[in-house]
């Protein structure tokens, strides 16, 4: 059950507007990058997160999980990337994906960390 | 879009077997567990991790999110609550959520951390 999860709080995002507050566009974007980064998704939700406008969204693998949660009004953005080391070593997908994250919400700086999970099963 | 996050990992888990395997009993156990704790679920997911057995499961809330991983064989649970702050200070909620999931699954042992997430946007 170890595993790799990777936090992510964005601040003063510059993409496109959309990408904060359509829950459609994010969803698809969301699964194109799970995709190109060789993730296997098994059932992803998009959701309006309230009356200000912000997505939450979850994308649910084998063992592991990636969130997403947008604040349009302060075009912030919340990311957890865990996957679990079941398949081998998660590190370059996890840290490949975050990275395609960042550069897609493009915030002005962002705070970010990196948990090993799960470590004490051995 | 502050938030708590909080992290467990928890080993050699003493419940009955089906709460690590039985998909369906724990999905229903999950979302009792969530409004015990006075929290508004948008949409829940459970599947079924792969070929051992175990089970993914996340609920999506309003800037939040509850995910819990199962691995059966090792009596392993990875559990994630994080609960943003928009309405108001979520400790309580999230904390009496975590004790809520290690009482049910009662392990021999834990590994729980506590992030404050999203502080630098005031």
């Amino acid at each position: 059950m170890r595993g790799l999860h990777l936090t992510a709080d964005l601040y003063e995002c510059r993409c496109e507007q959309r990408w904060l507050s359509d829950g459609a566009a994010l969803g698809a974007w969301l699964g194109e990058a799970a995709s190109a980064a060789g993730l296997d998704v098994l059932q992803q939700l998009t959701e309006p997160a309230g009356d200000r406008g912000g997505i939450s969204a979850a994308m649910l693998l084998p063992y592991s999980h990636v969130c997403v949660h947008t604040w349009p009004a302060q075009r912030g953005v919340a990311i957890d990337v865990y996957l679990a080391s079941d398949a081998g070593d998660p590190s370059a997908k996890a840290h490949g994906l975050m990275t395609a994250f960042v550069n897609h919400f493009a915030p002005q700086w962002t705070e970010q960390r990196s948990l090993d999970r799960g470590g004490d099963d051995t």
